[in-house]
């Protein structure tokens, strides 16, 4: 038999031990997470504000928050729908760690007694219906969005007044490497969308598309094309002229979900507005052979509705985490077969198994129908990731090098 | 005599006896705040996230903020350097009010229970060392930042290689309406700088530099010219590769003030590489001539040693809230009087007041020596405002009336 003895006791050890004591003390209100095999090999995330240690992660994907908070009853990170409790230490900071995350980007909050509030050491990211936290989970393949020295392009926020809207909107324009440079050179042009709760900031930041662009086309693995990205969450007219809605409640969605004219109304937008808009800003081919669009979750949704309704506007249409196309979807919409050079359908492999979003029938199977039914498809799957920005990263970078090379 | 009747208390009224009896329940650990004459026409502030309703602003200045926190035992808004104690109600959220604040925009946090973080419902912008919360004080003379229906400029997020600094930088460059409109045309670049805690997005984000470009544009009274906004907080290379500093115990600041290098590293930055890279990648007139640099306190404090160093590289200099340049710098810099066709010089009326960034003598008085020396100079008081954005707002909407029209 062995004496306990707490100084010989391994930081893990510790840790365990404060966490019965914590639990103890507080009557069972923690949900207390097994700590046990938790390595401790923790890194300051890539997306934290310049010079913040915390947030962290850890080789398995572990989250772990730190917050100054000496006089809060509670403290919980929250992440991937679940919340962790933090313990505090002896100065008042609280501190505790998440279960592994997927590769890649995710959206977190802090919960201080009660109040949903971003964590003040990141960044911040659109996504949810708000500008919240984020953190990164290096992933394996993550060279392909690094940021590196090799030629860039812009990033260009472009406001413009919107006839069919009555209203100023604002949009971000990648422009490749070299734009500025060969003034007679035209380019081909791919309209990039968001997904529901997210805005047109998402690509860029969270999406990193920019990069992600910029080092395909150093190794030559895309043609150098332009990007735009705009808001796809249309709101009524009528809507906007309501007051804002109190959304101290911690609310997060619109009240009805997709929200009203997320389809329709873009449409609208993309081909009166938006379109022509960037046709007269910039060096664009402006015509359907160089025209693509895709987008993310409900941005893929709209991409379906829009390429089926105007096929003849594009040629490529790229749908990540958002529906597929069937061949009784091609059969009514003429011109869809005759122009449409590629359909693009990507998953996460999480999400597809469980096929969450597989509304319209089976992703993959209606993929392949469509192949057989002579249309160029192609389907990828994004390894062990779920409804989330690595597998939109992935899908882009996949769809980037399949267009506008004819 | 007349009982008491709560059901017959103006809201006002109930607020007050509310105060009083938060008081002594809490045993005087708050700092209570007379709101009897608070004026109730509380509107959201214009840099909330979209659709919040919370913080609001009414005509006096007053800043109201929000928070759902059931289980805090106190909430405070933080703003100007003085902690407001709001209110809990039956729902469990928290609502209080801060003293008038001057027009224009500020930096503010709330601190739940001893921890210092962003309101959930505001945009979010770099100041302060950290990115968080800002709430805009609506203005007289708001119509010359304000978002209009004219031709809009773009804003770029330029990453490049920077050799004297071995890394990847970032900045922002502002091109006016036009610009790739008319292909041959070449414009004149301001170079204008960010504060201390501050960074390259300040002047677009709160600075709204672009909107008060697009405007004086639109209205035929500034030249159209090109901005480059970087990153003045230059880092020491051994500092870099030091671990990241833990800033969970809510230190704002850089150990040491002003941050080493400031000054000195930054300008090899802009002479060896900034300004190397826009003549490079845009329609520049890359002279002298055509050349002017600004910036806000630290910025300011920077423009003020680059151009007495280097006056061969510039024109025009514009210092706000930065200190000012007297006969005897000018002396001891060979060159300046020569070139520096303006030296332009704001402070609010609230900081000069007090003469607290009146280092090396008092700006005004230095400014009128340097006219009398024989200099082009303009000196501009921002009519009650402080060391804050809307001081520099104005510098800038002042100064760029004056330059590049010779």
């Amino acid at each position: 038999m062995h004496d306990i003895n707490i100084y010989k006791l391994t930081a893990m050890k510790k840790q365990i031990l404060m966490l019965l004591i914590t639990a103890m003390m507080t009557g069972g209100n923690f949900t207390i997470l097994a700590q046990s095999d938790v390595i401790e090999d923790f890194k300051p995330s890539s997306a934290n504000q310049p010079g913040r240690e915390y947030p962290q992660v850890n080789s398995e994907g572990r989250v772990r928050a730190k917050i100054l908070a000496p006089d809060a009853k509670y403290v919980q990170l929250d992440i991937g729908a679940v919340k962790y409790d933090l313990i505090k230490d002896e100065e008042g900071s609280w501190t505790g760690e998440s279960a592994p995350q997927d590769e890649g980007f995710h959206y977190y909050q802090l919960n201080i007694d009660g109040a949903s509030v971003p964590d003040p050491n990141t960044l911040y990211f659109y996504g949810a219906g708000r500008w919240g936290s984020g953190i990164e989970v290096p992933a394996g393949d993550q060279e392909f969005y690094a940021l590196k020295n090799v030629p860039h392009g812009q990033v260009r926020e472009q406001i413009y007044f919107s006839e069919s809207n009555s209203a100023l909107r604002r949009c971000f324009v990648y422009t490749p490497p070299g734009y500025d440079q060969d003034q007679e050179k035209r380019y081909p042009v791919l309209y990039l969308q968001h997904g529901g709760g997210e805005d047109e900031t998402g690509w860029s930041n969270q999406g990193k598309a920019n990069l992600i662009m910029d080092n395909l086309i150093a190794e030559g693995r895309a043609v150098p094309f332009i990007i735009v990205m705009d808001n796809g969450t249309w709101r009524m007219p009528e809507r906007d002229r309501q007051a804002p809605r109190d959304t101290t409640q911690n609310e997060e969605r619109p009240r009805t979900w997709p929200p009203q004219g997320w389809a329709d109304g873009f449409m609208k937008t993309l081909l009166e507005d938006i379109i022509p808009m960037t046709d007269n800003n910039y060096r664009t081919l402006a015509d359907p052979q160089h025209r693509a669009m895709a987008g993310l979750s409900m941005g893929g949704m709209q991409t379906r509705i829009i390429t089926l309704a105007h096929p003849e506007m594009f040629s490529y249409a790229g749908i990540f985490s958002g529906g597929s196309i069937s061949p009784a979807d091609v059969e009514n919409a003429p011109g869809f077969k005759e122009n449409i050079k590629l359909v693009f359908i990507s998953y996460g492999s999480r999400e597809l198994e469980n096929r969450r979003m597989g509304f319209g029938g089976d992703p993959e199977a209606n993929t392949e129908a469509l192949r057989e039914a002579g249309l160029n498809t192609r389907f990828y799957v994004s390894p062990e990731t779920a409804h989330e920005w690595q597998s939109w990263r992935r899908g882009l970078y996949e769809f980037a090098q399949l267009i506008f090379k004819e």
